[in-house]
């Protein structure tokens, strides 16, 4: 079965050219005159790229266009007087604390609140000492990467991944293997299809990454029953699970629910983060690992920060202590649940048939296919003439697939701006789909999920949450 | 010439073995009882190892004992109400900047003033565009680490060096090759001689990783001669350096010297910090770099840490445009001078003959010779028991020499405290000293430098600033 993983963009060739250890011959200079330090960087280096969404950074800050693209919290729904003064209290009354240094793992006390925050998601076996404090979760990610995966090792991750993670794989020289998702979030069947050719292949898979909760981007949450049925994975192919979790408690629906972790708590390390239940701009996130790995990623922040922010680290702890943050929390779910229906009211009234998304109940994002032939990243320049601005789907996967996508992101503009924004969005896939009917005839009719032809669940074909019936059945 | 650079702590045999490609045999778990996972960690993870200095962290925080070994600065010393206000106006003011998102090179306004910053120290071609804030300049060195160095590379450091930086050397699976240092700071001779040996030898030299102003630990600067040798080396050997710079406004004699970087804006990356002249718990740093080069630093810390904080970046840029920074870095600068002079004071009433140690004219840090025989780090639970803490000088070399160095940190404990802490650690140097005179007859009238009874500089055999008659003859 040529069902070969997903190789970074710098591709596995390249990526063993610059492995070769023994002899370093000179490599010539690629842009002399440009860089003449070109021929010095590490091999990982050659294979960074900018990011689709930081590559939009600049389009999305005019205020002329409506922006669907950033994943930014309405922080300004904070009560910014009281938080504050809070801070600067912080550093008035306890400055020999807050502007020192601290300890690499982070603040004793920060880290026990961090625990009573993880068993609203039914963690409650863990200790202070279990977790380590990290600069957002993006670094939290970062640090178990590169205590596990050399170059070449393989990393499971969910179809499409959140564009971060893929950065920090491609960084560590990791190879990812997608893995199926529909609406019911990751499908257990192509997990384990997966772990089973890969152990065929000789692959070392050192884990799978996953977000259980309103995916980033596809907006879809993991159900108890595949819960259930990935932990037994795992269980029976020794599999260590990354659970990445920074929306969990924004849900707008029912209760949160029970984390991986909270069903295991030595074969699955947890990531959480503030970001979007407090403030992005403290960058205050963690990981929650078992003793031994816990000492691991301390050593190896050490290494990256020598200590996470003091000051940072105090507010989140005496926020946790002295805020109703609880209530703060519904009032954010209130929030981007009033913007989540604002944008589906609207795909549904406006979108042109053929064009199918998913129906998010908590989080930030909704995953858009385009009907047959349209590609996102082709599309958006006129889309941003059209003042809308959005992320192309490629920019979430490792393999360049995912033309066909897009991520709507409702947790930033108000539902006026967003039903706006929409409805400019339609008007450019209307627009796309009859200059493609006059090169081509379009059968929107018939759209159908890429792969789902297929009895089994191939990991090359199946490529994206929307690629399931249930999206069209769901809009019906 | 048998010159090997030194290799990691894990060693070049085994790191080979790690970094094979190609099919993973499935190695056999160290401890599959203490840590199931043990087995899986990447090949840089196995040579991570606790720092000397975090090994101390427990003892140091005991209040009856002295400690001279944390290098933290004197964060008291600033105008805690004044910061305070500043930092709660901008979270009350500007919540929506201050606790969102950033962009990943840092605050644009920021970035301007680390330019008139730098200013001082001679670097006055540089521009905002060039530089990106981090989380420490300890992330910067790690940033730069990751975009040059592949594993098997060879970094050139003084010896000793920063344990941080060999921290992050280490992770980066780097090869550590030590240049010797005296008084004057790194000697060129034994720069260019390293370089000649590692071009006969195929290695491939990444950069020189060096410390000009106050060195840590060896309390030496480089002399303006030896800048103007040590560029002409790099320029002879098309060399690039890393200069970290993060004490180089706390001199006590004489106006900031000139950078390198202010001699070479291609072939220098700059590492600055606020660290030092405001506070560590906010932790923001910078590098400064030619764009090419900070184009991949951007993208290497956006998949590191997505962006550093706003909040403490909005508080560096407040505190430089309102307060009087300048003539805070005075205060901080009048402070450690009267410190060290405490120190200098009573290690020459009190020491034994046969100890030796540096004159530091700025910065944080003396380094300390015991007599011959007597190694600090044995000697270390003997302190700790006479209630005095010090750093050992092995965690300042990646080959495991420098047993009989210690490094002694003025920065924190108040004068009288510094003079009893030398008094006790005297005491323990006497003892230590009889102690091994009941074994082995100590010649303490003939010690010398180890090396210069050779001609040449041999990196082999010069190991550290203290290798110098010219310290017996400071001290005459």
């Amino acid at each position: 079965m040529p069902t070969t993983p997903t190789g970074s963009p710098a591709g596995p060739g390249q990526q063993g050219t610059h492995l070769t250890h023994g002899a370093h011959p000179h490599v010539v200079p690629r842009h002399p005159r440009l860089d003449p330090l070109a021929d010095r960087y590490a091999a990982r280096t050659h294979g960074m790229k900018t990011s689709e969404i930081r590559a939009l950074f600049s389009v999305v800050s005019r205020p002329e266009v409506v922006s669907l693209a950033g994943g930014m919290p309405a922080v300004t729904a904070l009560p910014l007087d009281a938080v504050g003064s809070m801070i600067g209290d912080l550093v008035s009354g306890m400055g020999a604390q807050t502007l020192q240094y601290g300890s690499g793992q982070g603040d004793p006390r920060l880290r026990e609140r961090i625990c009573d925050v993880m068993a609203l998601e039914g963690i409650r076996d863990a200790s202070a000492s279990e977790v380590v404090v990290t600069v957002g979760s993006q670094q939290a990610l970062d640090l178990v990467t590169r205590v596990f995966v050399d170059p070449g090792d393989v990393i499971l991750a969910e179809a499409p991944s959140y564009v971060g993670a893929l950065g920090v794989f491609q960084s560590a020289q990791a190879r990812v293997r997608h893995i199926a998702m529909d609406d019911d979030g990751l499908i257990p069947e192509a997990l384990e299809q997966a772990l089973v050719e890969c152990r065929a292949n000789g692959d070392r898979v050192k884990f799978l990454y996953t977000v259980p909760n309103f995916h980033n981007p596809a907006g879809v949450t993991l159900t108890e029953t595949r819960r259930e049925a990935v932990m037994a994975i795992a269980e029976r192919h020794d599999l260590l699970i990354i659970e990445d979790n920074p929306y969990g408690l924004l849900g707008f629906d029912h209760e949160p629910m029970r984390a991986l972790r909270a069903r295991d708590s030595q074969r699955v390390i947890y990531l959480g983060s503030f970001s979007k239940t407090f403030s992005p701009g403290l960058r205050v996130g963690w990981v929650l690992a078992p003793l031994a790995v816990r000492e691991k990623l301390v050593l190896a922040t050490e290494a990256q920060v020598l200590c996470p922010p003091s000051l940072t680290q105090y507010a989140v702890a005496r926020y946790l202590d002295t805020q109703p943050w609880r209530e703060q929390i519904k009032l954010f779910s209130e929030l981007y649940r009033e913007r989540r229906d604002a944008c589906l009211e609207s795909l549904d009234a406006m979108m042109p048939a053929g064009t199918t998304w998913t129906r998010p109940d908590g989080g930030f994002y909704v995953w858009l296919k385009l009907p047959h032939g349209l590609d996102a990243k082709r599309m958006q320049p006129r889309a941003v003439n059209a003042l809308v601005a959005y992320v192309p789907g490629i920019g979430f996967y490792a393999d360049g697939s995912g033309r066909e996508y897009m991520r709507l992101s409702y947790c930033y503009p108000e539902p006026d701006q967003i039903r706006e924004g929409v409805r400019r969005l339609a008007r450019v896939v209307e627009a796309e789909l009859d200059l493609h009917s006059t090169f081509d005839a379009v059968d929107t009719g018939t759209f159908r999920a890429v792969g789902r032809r297929a009895s089994g669940h191939d990991a090359e074909t199946i490529v994206g949450p929307a690629n399931s019936n249930a999206y069209e059945d769901g809009r019906a």
